[in-house]
């Protein structure tokens, strides 16, 4: 997009953004209109409906945040916490690490459980930090972006309510990919992101409170430190009151509303089970040239992949050659896993048969291009296609 | 848009958005690419140019937030205050109040100046209280959207210099469409928005940092209280480390370049005239009917034109007429307003000798609905053609 009517076309195989469908591309050009008109209350309506079904909560308090995941993140923590109250952050990587310092900054005395990048969190240890010291609220990152980990959520649920606590949970890159149950596994504060598995561009984020979330939120003694993420203010305008607060970004909300559209006539299950299949196929496909996954084994995320970069292997520029020669982006390794690590997305839109074909035999060609020794035998094509 | 594929077209002469150029809504739906792609940093240095262009200013730290013209008011605040430090906030409308909230929020010692809605402040008010109360910075609002009051800056800003603080000010509905001159009136912090006379979508929050205002930012001795609005943080995504932060709104920073390319193709000046051509030639009209402007004369805002109620007309009859009969939006009067005024948007792309016709027939229109009494012998018509 260089020049004045020039475009792009990548294959987002990243950490997101994801590839979005033209369906949705179309959606974000309609023409604006405003935020108290009828009828862009009736989008917000629908968009409520469909966040619900893919939340599964029958929440009111249910609806998309003019920011990013990072803003739904603090619109969790700055509605439930007030200044001098504890919380729990379980960290693991670099979401898990900005949930600690968002927390800190609205004030929460903060403490923080801690394992090893790419491992996820036994409720035992949750158990026992919170046996020492009670929080109000413990937050935990479901699909870790930066290790390409996933926690399991019910069991740290149970921990969590039979200390009396609250639990927040971060489905960012879960959402749409994986199942998120809010409500079977009752998680009382819930963000995500729209450019993941949802397949709409970056700039809202869904959120959704429980009834409990709900009442904490309703006894607060003192504001909410952020005017523009205040949820007692919001929700008069989410709400039948239809008080305005801000602007919406009207043109971003038709987008959220046709991708959710989309999950709702593939269906959540089916796009699980498409997620996990063309995993299960990317992952034959780079254990036959002898590439690892960082994550613990059993919790690699199907839409983010986090594996080592082959010892000797120019990481930069390996990404290079995939997005000039090829187009594709994927993601490099975060904070500790800089340089070490690659991220390759295979979320909403993006998660195809044809990606994870033409994914591994770029990366085959480049590989090659640095004089990399593949296994003896080694054959992508043959593994991918073994049972 | 409550079917599939369907979509409104408004006339949109509120407070905001406004109408949006087809440019713009095509550059929206382009194939949405990676926040760290080469081709994507190079459109956030083509919109930092362009903002600097639009703000009057070279100040480095020009960019657009990740949220809507508040996020932008909420970040100037939160980066220049620390908890405990004197802030002076000018209210006379809705948005000074939302700014004296906002900073009470991030812990400021708040005092605010008032005076009546629709009026102006005096610099000499101003140099009264701060010789009684220093503050470290004075907040106050351009073009107040509720009451369509113009406040000039050039004497506001000597005086507040004069006590050594910071000038922070709200041009959320003025840039693009009246003067905005960042250096030429030492303008400390500013922040606006999209979806005005810049006829873009919402969605982004353009703002600017003097160099004072970034030594003020790295001076701090306590963190930014918000982290998803932290200066300090995506100045370094920004600039030229470009270490990722939050994931940018791709698609909706595509949108604003392409509706600063067409703000300088028009030319400031040229714009800022369309404005007041068309502004004067409304009030003309709405003269001739015997409609009165709500604003202090003289400092009335071309593209926010305020305006009483009609003794015995039902407020938001003639709204929903005008929007279901015509496609017209306007605004109804906030806070004090409500129920006695109308918000007459002539912005942007909006700003239009059609709308002003289109408007003023179809206002004739409903009011005579009403059985309204014209002024004896009133013609709009005559009235608009007159020098």
């Amino acid at each position: 997009m260089q020049s004045n009517t020039g475009s792009y076309k990548r294959v987002l195989m990243g950490p997101g953004p994801s590839d979005v469908d033209p369906r949705v591309l179309e959606a974000l050009s309609r023409p604006t209109i405003g935020h108290l008109d009828p009828a862009f209350l009736g989008i917000l309506n629908e968009i409520r409906t469909l966040l619900q079904y893919v939340f599964k909560t029958n929440n009111q308090m249910t609806l998309a945040m003019s920011g990013t995941g990072s803003a739904g993140m603090e619109t969790c923590v700055v509605n439930l916490i007030e200044p001098g109250e504890p919380m729990l952050v379980c960290v693991n990587g670099v979401f898990g690490k900005r949930m600690s310092d968002v927390a800190t900054r609205a004030g929460a005395d903060v403490s923080t459980l801690e394992v090893a990048w790419g491992q996820v969190f036994d409720p035992e240890a949750i158990d026992q930090v919170l046996r020492r010291k009670p929080a109000k609220l413990v937050g935990i990152v479901h699909a870790e972006t930066s290790t390409g980990a996933r926690q399991p959520i019910e069991e740290v649920s149970r921990v969590v309510h039979s200390h009396g606590a609250l639990l927040l949970v971060d489905t960012v890159t879960s959402l749409g990919g994986i199942e998120v149950n809010v409500d079977g596994w009752q998680i009382d504060a819930c963000y995500s992101g729209t450019q993941k598995c949802l397949s709409c561009p970056p700039g809202l984020s869904p959120v959704t409170f429980s009834e409990a979330a709900l009442q904490t939120l309703e006894k607060r003694k003192t504001k909410v430190q952020s005017w523009y993420l205040d949820l007692t203010l919001i929700r008069q305008y989410w709400g039948s009151e239809r008080l305005y607060h801000h602007t919406a970004p009207i043109n971003m909300n038709y987008a959220l509303l046709e991708a959710l559209r989309i999950v709702k006539e593939e269906g959540l299950e089916n796009r699980w089970n498409r997620h996990w299949t063309n995993h299960c196929m990317l992952k034959k496909g780079l254990a036959a040239i002898g590439i690892n996954y960082v994550a613990q084994a059993g919790h690699e995320l199907p839409m983010l992949n986090a594996v080592s970069v082959p010892e000797g292997v120019d990481d930069a520029a390996v990404r290079k050659q995939l997005l000039e020669q090829f187009g594709i982006e994927i993601g490099a390794g975060l904070g500790a896993f800089k340089g070490k690590v690659w991220r390759i997305g295979l979320m909403g839109a993006a998660s195809t048969k044809s990606n994870v074909l033409l994914f591994l035999a770029a990366l085959e060609n480049c590989l090659s291009d640095q004089g990399h020794k593949f296994p003896k035998g080694a054959s992508i094509a043959a593994a991918i296609e073994s049972k």
